[in-house]
């Protein structure tokens, strides 16, 4: 694999990711563009000791463009996209419209009426967008294995330059797919966020597996959990010599799976060359299960989200796993997070886990 | 207010709240119904140390029916629906359909390929419909003053009556309004779910509080956030004697409003006469500001969810708010809760809150 940084015309970085030694990808970014914006702005939430970014450059991000004007093509000779090679393999990127980044501006300061109770940081951090193909009207899904591979890697290494950010706390690589789930850009790709601080979620399992840890001994509750599931067999969708593929027993989405590989590791940039290839062809068979579950032309809508371990703290309770999920409870109907899951993060699923598993397996 | 409860022709509790005393309301259910599904199956999620319900039968509940097909309207002489009188105020049953009951059935002694790690138990409690008007096509924000009374009334009478029964841990009253985010039958109505369980954002907030009482040797923090924006001002977005209305510091959603009674008091039944008189202006204020912030024929979708102590722990932590946002973020723009928020629990909040109180003041 060839990488290959360069810098946009607003001083954003961009990484080409090649599969042939020998690509070139040396055209320069002719657009001129405005600065981009500074980070957002970090909230402390007394009632519940969570962080909230307000990002309010956001509100007008480029919003599903027409596909000749797809800011995630390559550029070719009449058009600059964000890309400014005319090809490229996988290419990761700085968002234009990032929640969090490097660039302190003055709205970090305070703002209008802040309280002793909520105090405010600067969203220090990044946002990348990951391009996974330069074809268009392609998904994940119809993507090859090797190219698969190539993505591991550049989220390998995206994931250890980010760690090593003075002040990232967690780095978050994760894909939403389907405009029912908000997705602005339909080019298949991804994003990472590399936070300052650690999330709401990877704080609580963090809290689970400390706790398990002190009560055993020191055992690891994820592959505790992990070798109760291949053990039990009735949720496992698929699998192979590296990895298993599970719908998790107390899921919270209609189709939810976890794909865990067998060896613990903090993070993708700790999977050896083996884990790294076994990764695609599984992680391809449950993503084109997903599509097939439902007769819809579009295909699942999805997240699908990498828990990594955090950078500073407590990395030896990690355990690398990716959760994908889709919101698609049947053919006509979505799981909407209201009242219950959205104010009191109670979830009700209305798909057993086992009917979920084997209509994934049947699928 | 006269109070009279009946029995549907399942056996399902129905209770009329009417605001004239003379009202009568003896017509019986003369429909034939199954018996109503047992309890969901809650079952333990060990890497977040949370509980999830599993409602396999919820999957065909009544979706989008036609007009004439409403179930919470009420009954005519040539069709019958859930109330069985021809004309209501306000009403309450049990949900036909409900993620919580008290009825215990086959399948909450274990599932298939159970693990020492999940284990389940049968989800206890109740879920109960209250019908705001006997008029479908109206809202929330359309009721007079005097059926906003009757409706806090209503909550009073069931979170005292919910709290009583011995599985409950928390009485949640709520409202999710809109197609947008799910509301599967039109009519005006909310819910009450009664948790057999401390749900995760109320641990959270109880936490928090229980810290800060620990540091300030036993001040509420609710109380005294609520005191801060009220000096503060500049997310003010409405007020009277009893009630402030604002926009919390660290606002997760695009609009979100918190209504906080003066006195602190652990829940609805705990509200005295004058803030029972003094919510109704305050919230249909608010409520129809939604409404006019944005140019929709259709209104503003939003939850509405009423905070309250838990029933039995720590109950002098808890200080009763009602919480109500929108998943609007503009006009033709939605907020969707995408990987960072499904996944992650980090929100990305694209509106200031500052800016967001100032738009609902001025709308």
């Amino acid at each position: 694999m060839k990488r290959h940084a360069v810098r946009l015309a607003d001083g954003r970085e961009l990484i080409y990711f090649d599969e042939r030694d020998d690509a070139v990808r040396e055209g320069p970014d002719r657009r001129e563009l405005p600065p981009p914006p500074p980070a957002s702005e970090l909230r402390h939430d007394p009632l519940t000791d969570e962080w909230v970014a307000i990002a309010a450059h956001r509100q007008t991000r480029t919003f599903l463009p027409p596909t000749d004007q797809c800011p995630l093509c390559p550029s070719r000779p009449d058009r600059s996209s964000e890309i400014p090679a005319y090809d490229y393999d996988v290419v990761v990127f700085e968002n234009r419209f990032p929640s969090l980044s490097d660039r302190v501006g003055d709205g970090t300061a305070g703002y209008p009426g802040g309280t002793p109770f909520t105090p405010t940081r600067p969203g220090l951090g990044r946002c990348e967008v990951v391009c996974f193909t330069a074809e268009h009207g392609t998904s994940f899904a119809a993507l090859a294995p090797a190219r698969v591979r190539t993505v591991v890697d550049a989220l390998a290494d995206r994931t250890a330059e980010l760690s090593a950010l003075d002040a990232v706390e967690q780095v978050f690589c994760f894909e939403n797919r389907g405009v029912e789930i908000g997705v602005t850009l339909h080019h298949p790709h991804g994003q990472i966020y590399a936070y300052p601080f650690v999330p709401p979620r990877t704080r609580s399992m963090l809290a689970a597996a400390r706790r398990h840890a002190a009560a055993t001994g020191g055992r690891s509750l994820y592959a505790d959990v992990l070798a109760a599931e291949r053990a039990a067999g009735v949720r496992v969708v698929a699998a192979n010599d590296q990895w298993t593929a599970y719908v998790p027993a107390a899921a919270r989405w209609p189709f939810e799976v976890h794909l865990a590989p067998h060896r613990r590791v903090p993070d993708i940039a700790a999977l050896d060359d083996a884990e790294r290839d076994a990764f695609g062809p599984l992680y391809l068979d449950v993503l084109r299960r997903f599509d097939r579950l439902f007769d819809s032309r579009q295909g699942t809508p999805y997240i699908a989200a990498w828990h990594q371990a955090p950078v500073r703290h407590e990395r030896e309770l990690g355990y690398l796993h990716l959760q994908v999920f889709t919101i698609r409870r049947a053919a006509d109907k979505l799981k909407y997070l209201a009242g219950s899951e959205s104010a009191m993060g109670v979830f009700i699923n209305d798909v057993r886990p086992e009917q979920a598993a084997a209509l994934l397996r049947d699928a």
